[in-house]
């Protein structure tokens, strides 16, 4: 902007810390859980309608001697001892959390039960600079998820990842290409004061997820290609340039529609895409339709289903392991995939592969970014 | 640490933006307010007691057809408009409220509606790049307080302010000096998830608030010290040495104690000083006193506030304005003090001054830091 007193330095990219990323991980969730037939049983409902229907096998649950704050202290402790980390490590801390116990009491204020000893805190309010000055980033993400008796129910869990961002990280977010979307919607809320439970409108949940993934791929996709063609490639950007592919899971179902529906962005992104033979065999009969009508289009969803299912099982289903046995932990609902990837690949597996990271917050915030 | 694989870019120094600060500041409050006085006769207590007692005269609140989002969406649209601004300009936006609507959908969610057809979003999760590619950050602060009837409730308030960060700023953050102190707390919280007030333990806050001042400003004294040894000079920071002094202001009369306290922080902090003659004349008898002891010790505090009546008109008083005028806005009450220093000086009056900025969260998190 012409009016803008700010000036850009000119050393900005020399001045970026090099390889940013995910430095450590650690994740944890309650030990008990609600298996998925026994709910359906429970419930009354269809045998399959939980398990196949949603994709989850089990959902775990606290115990009355956990909250929140207890799942997010845990992770913190447990990922600062298993690094032999001193808190003077960390500059920064990001708490993030749908949960809460009181209408004004941060649970950031709780973590500072750790952080007590440590006189390493810089200036929280504005300007994160802990990179610049050699320290890390801690990023907390916890929630307890219940929902009322009915459709919802089977889709909770509980959980806390905690993660350190620093520098030289052996998972390192790529720059420039992240897409993001943001939206002021009502497609959950609590308004309920006296209840844990969110009120929830299913479809426009999907509407609203599906929306943002088509909006941040869009994006990513033209962000890759502008910096493609700097270098002097002139190709197009397709799902097979992602090794892996990890989406924020309210259930299991949803990230394998996600990954059909992906599948469909590149197909109506590249006219001249083969429908003779391939993934996109037989699928001519859907060249002409809007990426906007087809949220809930059965047809559509079915032939993309099918079409992406290899593409699925090989760059997908593994992340979803926690999900699948622990249910939606929310905010660190995606991050529990990335667990799952690393839980069950080889360092030698996951080198050299773009993982692309589809996080998603209700409201709504999201962003598909790629991690390598 | 040694065990740290991030490692410090060689030239960080060399890559922080120049004058990071305040570049520009909006403030709104609503346009109803009860009198002060009018309260005090309402309540039936002594005349005076709201008035003289906390040092306030009105008290702000909101409509039926205002909430949180509405002040926030309009110190924001207000603050982009007046400085002609395109929303692209802002690379990340950070939101600070108490006041919830429900217990899950955030406040900058809402304020997405102002973003929509920008889409300049850089990752928000995690790092703050914006000065690095030359946007602002946008840092909007907005709370409703509303107290149950009793001691509280004259203490309540309603506002929000929106202030864009980045480089060459009028109004610049000084480096190195931030003393910030946290600790867990139950000073303020919202248990009741039926009510709009929050529980109050009126000692423990004041108790809590005067101990994270007394330990900010010696960090920040500290940090000075050393700055200035470095630089080869050799002499002990005092309240002299800033220009004005502002705080976060539950009531007014804390923040004239506040003045107080900084007062005999300077006192213990020197046993040289002299109490013949100058501000301190007349403190010999309290040359042993343990700053923990003193929260509530009206001896203490009488003859403080007597010995730092002229500091507090000269350098806080006019900082007060919106304060006494409108009570606590919670988050943004500082900023508010900064507004009403900013209306009341002229630019000539305010260059070379240093202005410190004592920032508190109930819970708590609190920052002395200071502004040139």
């Amino acid at each position: 902007s012409a009016t803008m007193p700010g000036s850009l330095p000119v050393n900005a990219e020399s001045c970026w810390p090099k390889d940013v990323g995910i430095v450590a991980l650690e994740i944890y969730f309650p030990s008990q859980y609600v298996d998925q037939t026994e709910l359906e049983k429970y419930d009354g409902v269809n045998a399959g309608k939980y398990t196949i229907g949603l994709g989850q096998s089990k959902m775990g649950f606290c115990s009355d001697r956990e909250d929140v704050n207890s799942l997010c202290l845990t992770v913190v402790q447990k990922l600062m001892e298993r690094n032999s980390l001193s808190y003077d490590c960390i500059g920064r801390l990001e708490v993030g959390t749908e949960t809460i116990i009181d209408k004004s009491k941060s649970v950031k204020t709780v973590l500072m039960q750790l952080f007590e000893e440590s006189d390493s805190w810089l200036f929280l309010m504005v300007i994160s600079v802990c990179f610049l000055t050699g320290r890390y980033a801690l990023v907390v993400a916890g929630d307890i998820a219940v929902y009322a008796t009915g459709n919802a129910r089977p889709t909770g869990g509980a959980g806390a990842v905690a993660m350190l961002v620093g520098p030289n990280a052996p998972l390192i977010f790529e720059r420039g290409l992240r897409g993001t979307h943001m939206q002021h919607a009502y497609d959950f809320y609590k308004p309920d004061m006296v209840s844990e439970y969110p009120v929830v409108d299913g479809k426009l949940s999907i509407q609203c997820y599906l929306s943002a993934l088509d909006r941040c791929y869009t994006v990513y996709r033209n962000k890759i290609h502008a910096q493609w063609q700097k270098e002097g490639t002139d190709r197009r950007f397709t799902l097979n340039d992602f090794g892996f592919m990890i989406f924020h899971s309210p259930y299991c179902k949803l990230v394998q529609k996600s990954v059909a529906r992906l599948l469909l962005n590149d197909f109506l992104g590249d006219q001249n895409l083969e429908t003779a033979n391939g993934v996109f065999s037989g699928l001519e009969a859907f060249r002409d339709v809007k990426l906007e009508d087809t949220y809930f289009d059965r047809d559509v969803e079915k032939a993309f289903m099918k079409a992406s299912a290899e593409l699925f099982n090989r760059k997908t289903k593994a992340s979803l392991l926690i999900s699948n046995q622990n249910g939606n932990m929310y905010t660190p609902s995606v991050y529990g995939c990335l667990a799952s990837l690393l839980a069950q690949y080889s360092p030698e597996q996951l080198t050299g592969q773009r993982i692309s990271v589809f996080s998603y917050g209700s409201g709504f915030a999201a962003t598909l970014y790629s991690i390598r």
